[in-house]
């Protein structure tokens, strides 16, 4: 309990910390055009929660949001909710599913793609546990029985419509890190050889088709237009932000707006878009879609700002305990434009990519004297308090099960910034 | 003249010849299993303008079926239309829009997808031509004078969304040569190095990535369920049609019937679908939707056994002229196919994928003896002549415009046959 104590206590402190306020800016103060320093209008506000081209934010107002999501919060302060039991026996029936559509009449590719299925992504099977988690929480209006029913039976049109969500978002993710892992020449991914390495960039690039194309189909049998919109325009965003990354220049690779519009193509979007097709086919309205398009959203950029410093420190705090794969490939992320606010001597090292020898160390020692990990971690930490704070702002349900999933949606948001793999 | 009057000739020819009929079996007579030689149900002629599994026909129905579209397509015996110039104004702004929705904010990838379509696609345009002609073909209903405003104003909602048809229809096309070029590591394609080769199978996979997610995009913007589960099916067949060339059994590399079903996946799919689309948009019933499928459908499957038999002739009529590419990656063609009903001893050689030294020579041997590429000829000739009887089949249109559209697809299914590269 202390442990979790100190980590909500932690979570306060990031949300009144005026430090965290210039990490979600992302910009030294003195590149605030407008030097709004006293008052934030309600669109800004609507800015923060949704995909804008930056972030900008009044650092007032914003310690009031933070304090009513902590506050809010804490109204439910009590054992974390174990998310993945809730939906154990959902996501068991989804894998199921995945694997006899992935194993087609042509076992080779069968085998293929189950492969990736099996040792990385099915042990997490994180995103399609947010998704069903989604699903019940928005299961308002629906009295408790058939809440229940909807938990055991698993047979009405709108959950199997949902689940179906679920299974799509799996595929577009498994396909884009097969193709990722071509274009990054991996060698391997999350400790087992990567697919393309094993058996060739043919079946890597072929697997990955494989699984768009079935998603694309899946995605047609929902006949939902703006559910097809929603999910092409994740294709579109995961492909820019994997250009975004291979092709940018000096002053791009500087940018903390650039590195965060990046990373909400790269890994956000699957997830905002992907929750708002769940409210969607939930048959809620605009605001509560685009509430649930904001938990998505802001649970993508805290898991990959917590990616990002984990690749600097690992299980530890300490740096250079990571794989420093980020770096190591040239690529700038949140801690080292930290680190750059501080220290502009990182400038040269930035634009050399860190290819000359010494470059990563320096790097390091910058980054250690600076402030960046714990202002990317600040970062993290806010963008899953307006994680929680979407589902807080959900329509009240008088449902326990309702309740509870909300609860699990709120506690994920905490996980997130706090695992440490 | 002479040489157009020979080709028809041919054409005749070939539907009344009890030859040929086997030829579309792809069966010898002692595999019909049924030997219904004396009729032939509604049903069954169906399968044969559709995608079945294996094409089934009985010989003298058939022989009917051909001397009617040949009867017909004499009515308009004449020069040639030249199709480029009926659509010539709409293919520039469609290859312009494709241009624009290429070079994007992001413009090294847009230079390496332009690199495609300015080197290749673009100079042919053989697909969105097509299209295009088929919009105009289905113009029914449209008196003269509107189908002249559609032909010259361009801006009516019906024929936008067909131009957008035409345009995905490109883009799926040149990603998945992207796409195959990375799974053949070819280097060089048309003449010119492949992007993959020259610029790494990085930007080929996200180019053809990057096309897929924008053909998704403008699919979405289509709102038209329907269409969109065409053209998804089209990418599903696509990859389909890739995994049974790159993984099959010895008895399926055998199989006519196995060769034909991948045919229709890696080429005629798209080509069937997308004209189905364009007659959907048009609002066509559902007869006439099928026709236009039926076209495509054939007229894919002829350019292809074109393909294959000009990968063993090149230009000429010889033998060992053309780039023998296929034999060389183990893959049978048509050709082969028929030569072995003749020479079994070719099964050892198709077995061992030709990769014993001299296994080439011998099978061109067999297939020199043989009458193997005469067939592959027959069986596209029979298929172009099934894609004409489908526009000829088309509701009766008083527009000349129409009219001449009409024949400019049937001149294409003809021109498919008798080109030599």
């Amino acid at each position: 309990m202390k442990d979790k104590y100190s980590r909500l206590n932690l979570r306060r402190k990031f949300f009144t910390s005026a430090k965290s306020i210039n990490a979600l800016n992302g910009l030294p103060d003195s590149r605030n055009p407008r030097g709004e320093s006293n008052g934030i209008s309600q669109f800004k506000i609507q800015q923060v929660f949704r995909c804008k081209e930056y972030i900008w934010i009044d650092r007032h107002k914003f310690h009031d949001v933070g304090f009513q999501a902590h506050h809010k919060g804490s109204i439910t302060d009590e054992e974390q909710v174990d998310p993945f039991s809730l939906v154990a026996d959902e996501l068991s029936i989804l894998a199921n599913r995945l694997r006899s559509m992935i194993l087609t009449e042509i076992p080779k590719l069968g085998t293929a793609a189950e492969y990736f299925f099996k040792l990385g992504v099915e042990g997490k099977r994180f995103r399609p546990m947010v998704l069903l988690l989604m699903a019940s929480s928005l299961t308002i209006g629906i009295p408790e029985v058939a809440a229940d029913c909807l938990r055991k039976g698993l047979d009405e049109e709108q959950r199997l419509r949902q689940q179906r969500i679920a299974e799509i978002t799996e595929m577009i993710h498994v396909a884009s890190l097969l193709h990722d892992d071509v274009l990054d020449d991996a060698d391997t991914r999350r400790g087992v050889g990567s697919l393309n390495f094993v058996m060739g960039n043919k079946l890597a690039v072929l697997a990955g088709d494989f699984l768009l194309s079935r998603a694309s189909v899946a995605l047609a049998s929902l006949k939902n237009t703006e559910v097809v919109e929603l999910l092409s325009k994740v294709l579109e965003h995961l492909v820019t932000g994997e250009i975004m990354q291979m092709t940018n220049t000096n002053e791009q690779r500087c940018s903390m707006e650039y590195y965060m519009q990046k990373t909400f193509y790269k890994t956000a979007s699957l997830m905002a878009n992907s929750c708002k097709a769940i409210a969607l086919i939930a048959g809620q309205p605009a605001e509560v879609c685009m509430l649930a398009y904001d938990y998505g959203r802001n649970l993508g950029l805290a898991y990959q700002l917590v990616d990002d410093v984990l690749d600097f420190t690992g299980t530890t705090a300490s740096l250079g305990k990571g794989s420093l794969s980020d770096i190591r490939q040239g690529i700038v992320t949140a801690p080292i434009l930290f680190a750059l606010e501080e220290f502009p001597q990182l400038h040269d090292v930035i634009n050399r990519k860190f290819k000359k020898p010494g470059d990563i160390d320096l790097a390091l020692e910058f980054l250690g004297k600076s402030d960046g990990i714990r202002k990317a971690k600040q970062l993290a930490a806010q963008h899953a308090g307006f994680a929680a704070f979407s589902v807080e702002s959900f329509p009240p349900s008088e449902s326990e099960y309702v309740k509870l999933c909300r609860k699990a949606l709120i506690d994920l948001s905490e996980k997130v910034i706090t695992r440490t793999k």
